[in-house]
């Protein structure tokens, strides 16, 4: 069982080869097409190769810091620093993989929409599922792998204890010595998408705001003109920041939800004793669960694809989006079925694992069939929050409509509705998280909640396939445009492209699901890790480290969109510079130097993301040795309520006030009179599209990153914590075979009082 | 020393009532100027009345509900319906006083202001301090004497244990009956303050928003000019909402802070063997200290008055400011002299109170100068919290001239630059917040922290008094406008208007800053009062919980913003009706109906308040009944890390936009070229500015009484929920005397697996 894993993540590699190899074979195209492609492949590579220089200078710092950490700690090995670098190359691998696959789908997609819909929707969710099976290969591939080679170097491939660092230790205290180098993995990767998502999402709104501010308002031309010098630039950045951002974020979420669930399983056995090897699977049941339905996550999500098909040539928006859901539904459910056969062979049938109650902790035995209720609870939050998030941003939906209504007395009354709209739609998708933990935890205590966390982003393959098709269709489209192609051939790249928003859309609600699972997941893994007794924010201490983590996603925010206001203007100098100086350039005689532009928003956000991104690194570490392992926790919690709350807010916020101004492309009816673009409802509305863009792009989106990596790197810093105030897993207290000792009424202050008072 | 602070109450109320007596007696102006004032006097007045019909029916269904509660439990006395009842009338009483000067000081303020400034400046201040006084006076003057009947009654008037409800009582347990029966007081000061601030915050902002957008955008008229209908809601509604809704606001903080903490005062007492008769002040020296420093409050904020007088005729903004400012410093140093007498001579040299470190509840001995320096800590909140608001929000400063800068490039840029200020401006209140809490704590436990809010709010009258003042001028100068007098009267009260902007802007930051301490001294209160074990975030249900109280401010602000959005509506419409069928209204030859605005903004405003109103209300009795006291007590955490968080970013991005737009008025530098009003970077600023109207006098400012009503609720709630997990304090542990006995390194939880283990 344990290799199945591996080498079920190859399979998922192997289909994406092929895949990759169909898709490259498809017709790129004339020349005129292929010379603009190629712009935007060059400016997409440059991008990434700009990143990585500067992304190999930070994992030499981490990694010494993190190199010195590791002395700090027995425990902590230092395999945690290869771990991360390994983590860090192959997330930033998926991202270069998907970006590749991005830039040559997107003009195949464009000269396929010549001759029919079918075969540019076959193409573009093509060049998705490369990019889904190659970030799911990865992740499965290397975590796995990694694991068994700690596996049999730690422990000798066996569950039995023995002698390390000096002392003899318990299998499970060997398995945590393990699992906390296998966190470098998830903190690698993880640090990849803070600079993909924060500097992505930088680049793409600079670059979109600039070549809209003097594009379209000054000098009226209309979106993907090629007189435009920003406009590759502009497309550049749609893959920078929804496919490369987009695929390690998720990348990140899938890893850290993985090891959470691995580390609170590995406390799963603690709990019944120290060792279930009776129950097969080499004793590690609970530990291989979360991995195992990761694997089969790959499968699933390859046979899911097969289901994405659209036969009709007259296919309409809803057709593609059956199409997708069809994949989609498919591979979830399939999840779902092979979950409770897993579950069922490789849990025992009954677990004992600790319950934090209101007298303190409890030992509870509970069904395996619990197990599968939390993976149940963990899909239905997955496509729970996927219908929040259409609802709150779909075309034609209620509050989609009222901010159309509110575009007719201008741009303030747009900005307050959207704002409003944005605010509104935290309610659902909150309420949802809330009874998720709740009940995920009633099941089968945190290692329920990991569980489901697990079991959602399972099929990971098919939502980033169906995700990253989005640019793709959205890219053809603008070849097309800049091609200046039939317009049949936009006409359909548009259809596709609409559906791309709502997946978008879609999309970063099930990223921001995910966030907060992991977080959560994370969190318990923690309090875990550092051996205290629960995050109590009654302590005047805590309660301000709480204060301050929810404080810290709203500065974030800030200085992500300063960043793109500052970018942007970059932008906006440099268009401004080429229309005054290139003679000719807007009667389209003259050339644009489309690469200045690209150079500008490059150097701009790897600039910008500095900031946030020390600003998201350094705060826990100070927190943490500052104030101890409690307050962390509480500043952990912090930026998880306030991190979710700003990425629900600013994502479909964002999002209603985009589909708010496409409304008017096919007319809307504002007070019983019918209105299109170019009226000054739809300027309000393009008002209000434009403040939208860096919270749906940039800011929204990175609160993910912002939360998950606080949590990991309180994870890491968890041994030295919980070793500073002498509650580290030395002093886990035994577990306790009779639960019927601990059931006890009285208070736990009672208790203690008690005790002390007999000193 | 018991009898003083109604003594002194009630001088703070003699005072008022001679500083009306002087306003009422000041010239009125000539009929035109008095056809206005009155017109907005009768508005006001009409509003509230509307308000108070509305209010009597639910302090009706409320003290019904309340006096159910109280019979559940049989420590809380059915006289918590009486104060609740008295508070509420009381509250309703101060609103109306502040309401009745103001709208009189208003016009006398522009007939004084066509002789000269400072006797302008006299009126309005005067205006202010009658406000101020009032509040102030009404809240020590219903606290204290409830306090001494309950005392009396209860009690007998000395600190001994006698019988009450069935049992024999300890005199701490007695006071602690006597506290609850007083919450009634606080809850139902602070109900009204729900309706008075988000009702009158969306009276204020739909006439203003109504009258901006017909009036300014599409009729082309100025503000404040008498041909548009809704001129005069508008100025109603600055009374309305800047008045007495502050009020409202300033007065419930001012009454739960006091509360709060005699509250913890009594927990001081308990926790130092349960009787200090000895020490003097009949054994209440802790309890009584807060009402002290209330008390001597009010004389401090008399005296401050006196400080502020301009002497120059040609007095510029700088010099009212300093005024201002001198007389707030006054009355701040004074008190806090004040208190270092006081505390050294009510409290004992030695306090003995519980702290709660790591390892659980220990006792600690303090000296008393230990609260004198928590009393610093209150003032420096309230001094630093001015300062960073100002920063943000003040004119000429770079917050603000970041956000003009960005106007050129249009509407849009304008927004994100001004979303990005309100969102950078969370950075220094929160850090200040956490410190205040952490350094309060550490000096004198929850007791400290209440103790340092009550200092904060001890010069509240005159805090109230400098922020009523603004809205008396801004009305002033929009009576002047309205009756066309030379545009020297103008200038004048222009003087006036700015300063008062900056004051009001300053005023909303110190309500946040009270709001938040108060909600700490409430939620320290409230752990104690139920006798839960602190408030433990690992748990999932409690988890879930933080989670949910993160997301109601988000939620309530996105209801009253909405609101605000379909009461506007509704004055648009009413407006166009108006320009439509009124001949001749354009050209100042037909009359409009100003009484229907009126109407149509009160009807708007009370029909929108209930849904957030039963949202505030609801939310924590579901939460308490359907979850228990700490995923409670997790809630009301919620709230107010994600309260406070909201506030700030809402009413500093508004106060931002607003002093952006003012800007243009003297004329700013962008790009190199004076920009002035009428350019199109101005109208990029004043669509900004009405983005950010609802944020900083709707939304924002209904934040801080949804924070304290939420912790009031809760508080209220307590003993029910208490008894309910058996943790009432019936079952607080008894008072250990000798502290070394629990000085303990040992982890809590090893402490209690050993001590159950040993069953």
């Amino acid at each position: 069982m344990l290799y199945l894993v591996p080498v079920l993540a190859i399979l998922g590699l192997v289909v994406m080869a092929f895949k990759a190899k169909w898709v490259m074979k498809q017709d790129a195209g004339d020349s005129k097409m292929s010379t603009i492609a190629k712009h935007i492949r060059e400016g997409a590579l440059a991008f990434l190769a700009a990143e990585y220089r500067i992304l190999a200078i930070f994992v030499v710092i981490a990694g010494a810091l993190l190199g010195f950490i590791s002395s700090l700690v027995e425990t902590t090995h230092w395999f945690i620093v290869v771990a991360f670098v390994i983590g860090a190359v192959f997330s930033a691998l998926a991202g270069n993989i998907g970006m590749r696959i991005a830039t040559a789908a997107n003009v195949r997609t464009t000269q396929a929409a010549r001759t029919s819909l079918t075969k540019a929707l076959k193409v573009s969710f093509g060049g998705g599922t490369v990019m889904g099976l190659g970030v799911a290969g990865l992740a499965v591939f290397g975590l796995s792998s990694l694991f068994i080679i700690l596996f049999f170097w730690f422990m000798g491939g066996e569950w039995v204890g023995r002698e390390f660092a000096g002392a003899q230790r318990s299998p499970v205290e060997l398995m945590t010595i393990i699992l906390e180098a296998l966190a470098g993995f998830s903190l690698g990767a993880e640090s990849i998408a803070l600079f993909a998502r924060v500097g992505g999402g930088i680049y793409t709104k600079a670059a979109d705001v600039g070549a809209d501010l003097v594009g379209k308002i000054e000098a009226g031309i209309p979106e993907d003109d090629p007189r435009n010098p920003a406009t590759i630039a502009d497309n550049v950045g749609d893959n920078v920041g929804d496919v490369a951002g987009m695929g390690a974020d998720l990348f990140g979420s899938y890893v850290a939800t993985v090891l959470a669930a691995m580390v609170l399983g590995n406390y799963v056995i603690r709990d019944m004793g120290g060792d279930i090897v009776h129950e097969g699977f080499m004793g590690m049941g609970t530990i291989l669960l979360p991995l195992v339905i990761a694997a089969l996550g790959i499968v699933f999500s390859i046979i899911g694809t097969f289901f994405v098909n659209v036969r009709k040539e007259d296919a309409k928006e809803a057709d593609v989006q059956r199409a997708l859901n069809m994949g989609n539904w498919g591979s979830i459910v399939l999840t779902g079925i092979a979950s409770y056969i897993i579950i069922d062979w490789m849990l025992p049938a009954e677990i004992t694992m600790q319950f934090f109650r209101a007298s303190g902790f409890e030992y509870e035995t509970i069904g395996s069939i619990n197990v599968f209720y939390a993976v149940l609870v963990g899909l239905f939050v997955g496509a729970a929050i996927s219908y929040f998030t259409e609802f709150y941003t779909g075309l034609g939906k209620k509050p989609v409509l009222s901010i159309v209504q509110k575009s007719n007395t201008g741009a303030a009354t747009n900005i307050i509705a959207g704002l409003g709209v944005g605010m509104m739609s935290t309610f659902a998708p909150v309420l949802l998280f809330a009874a998720a933990i709740w009940s995920a935890y009633e099941f089968a205590g945190f290692y329920g909640v990991s569980i489901a966390a697990s079991a959602m982003m399972a099929t990971t393959a098919m939502q980033l396939a169906i995700d990253a098709f989005g640019p793709i269709a959205d890219n053809a489209g603008g070849i097309a445009e800049m091609s200046e192609l039939p317009k049949e051939v936009r006409r359909r790249t548009d259809v596709l492209d609409s559906v791309g928003n709502t997946t978008a859309a879609i999309g970063k609600g099930f990223a921001i699901a995910s966030a907060a699972l992991t977080a959560l997941a994370l969190f318990a893994a923690y309090v875990t890790f550092t051996g205290i007794n629960g995050i109590n924010i009654f302590k005047a201490d805590v309660l301000a480290a709480l204060f301050v983590g929810g404080m810290v996603p709203v500065v974030f925010s800030a200085l992500a969109m300063n960043s793109v206001g500052k970018a942007a203007m970059d932008m906006v100098n440099e268009v401004r510079r080429q229309f005054r100086e290139i003679p000719g350039i807007l009667e389209g005689t003259g050339q644009p130097e489309y690469g200045k532009c690209v150079e500008i928003s490059t150097k701009a956000a790897l600039r910008e993301m500095l900031l946030p991104g020390a600003l998201t690194i350094i705060a826990p570490i100070l927190i943490g040795f500052g104030m101890g392992a409690e307050a962390l926790g509480a500043y952990m919690a912090g930026v998880a309520v306030s991190g979710v709350l700003w990425a629900i807010f600013q994502n479909n916020a964002g999002g209603a006030w985009d589909n708010a101004k496409k409304s008017f492309e096919a007319g809307v009816m504002i007070d019983g009179v019918m209105t299109f673009k170019g009226s000054e409802a739809h300027k309000a509305a393009v008002t209000g599209d434009t403040v939208g863009d860096p919270f749906k792009d940039t800011s929204g989106p990175s609160m993910n990153i912002l939360i998950k990596l606080t949590c990991l790197i309180g994870l890491v810093l968890a041994p030295i914590l919980g070793k500073m105030s002498g509650t580290g897993h030395g002093n886990v207290p035994a577990p306790i075979e009779n639960k019927a000792n601990i059931n006890n009424d009285l208070p736990e202050n009672t208790v203690v009082l008690t005790s002390l008072s007999e000193n």
